[in-house]
């Protein structure tokens, strides 16, 4: 259960490796269930050092939080390269391989957990969400959106958050199927938004003009659409 | 600031007064910010006697919460009759009317406020999300839906409280489209669900044939899709 590490480590180092082992423990089970003996164990040393460098589970907790924030705000980072519907679906992969990764930590804490009322701990789900945001627009090729548009992208963030926690619960349908279902439900939630918004229509044709309509998750959407109603 | 009651009232009559004068008050701003000696003052008695009733704010808060939860999943009912999208608009509309009233304590609850952690309040807020899961399997007559369809009804539930909150930062657009949008919303995720899975597809196709063509959520944007598509 050590990590077998037995040289004297810098205190900026011990501190990183500390927060390496509490993620790990964070993510594999509810933060609520983890204990500060577990983690000391873990990593090798003494409770009372774990306390040396870390004030309480607390501090720590949101150390590992603040670490898994950034490394899912990195994920989302896509070359601007490419059909849209591509990008937007290598990132909702490597959104589900994180979610996947941090299962039981990442329901914990977005269903009210261990860290709830944390100010920090909102602060970087805040942060994560706006990198989201800050990605898709960027994507977009728009820096000011319409108030709509500002809409439809910040609400199916929220959709995406969702739809992976009701997929931890149970994974009762293939993670493939919900990346590809995501991306297609922006193009749907999008286009609801731009069938009553011109402004809104604008921007989506100028950002979908480069698409190739015959791999396009907009095209594909209407195809099946007018399927379903016909 | 006092209600002007003088009569001599019951524990439980006094019990509910309480609950809506606290009610009120945490409605109208954040509850972290309301006090203890204000909610005495508005309901008119001393603050050992509020203590009398109810041991601390937050057993306060949860009762108000209750209240409110129970007034809310009350405004989801609706009868069985008519065009499904109508019946899902004049739902929506009650569902603003509540995020209109109870604005400020809904934002600070729903981004995790002062009961942030609070068993009784995560379990309200679910029993909340289940009882619209509940109505909405009820208008599409269907009692245990397959997964993809659940995973549709659950995640936009997860998306209209989503669009609550972000209309109330602010108020940019007017709430009236945003409910229509909601309609249409639900219609998309469904459709984008239905296109790629047949359990869904006759759901829905048997839950839409009594629709009006020319009346139907569904219809509506199908036809603005191809609109906005070609």
């Amino acid at each position: 259960m050590t990590t077998g590490v037995r040289r004297r480590m810098g205190v900026e180092e011990r501190r990183q490796q500390l927060i390496g082992v509490a993620l790990d423990l964070f993510s594999r089970r509810s933060p609520d269930d983890v204990s500060i003996d577990e983690i000391a164990s873990a990593a090798g040393i003494s409770r009372p050092l774990v306390y040396h460098y870390f004030p309480g589970k607390l501090s720590l907790y949101e150390a590992a939080l603040r670490r898994a924030s950034d490394d899912l705000a990195e994920r989302f980072v896509e070359p601007p390269e490419g059909p849209l519907g591509a990008r937007l679906l290598r990132v909702m992969r490597r959104f589900f391989d994180f979610v996947d990764e941090h299962g039981p930590g990442f329901s914990a804490l977005m269903r009210g957990g261990p860290a709830a009322g944390s100010t920090t701990a909102n602060a970087l789900i805040d942060g994560v969400r706006q990198a989201a945001y800050q990605q898709i627009l960027s994507h977009l090729r728009i820096e000011r959106p319409p108030a709509r548009l500002e809409l439809v992208v910040r609400s199916w963030i929220a959709l995406a958050e969702a739809t992976a926690l009701l997929w931890l619960d149970g994974r009762r349908i293939p993670r493939a199927e919900l990346e590809v279902q995501l991306v297609h439900d922006f193009a749907a939630l999008a286009a609801v938004s731009a069938a009553a918004d011109p402004e809104t229509a604008a921007v989506l044709r100028a950002a979908l003009a480069g698409e190739d309509p015959a791999d396009s998750p907009f095209a594909n959407l209407v195809a099946g659409l007018v399927n379903l109603a016909g």
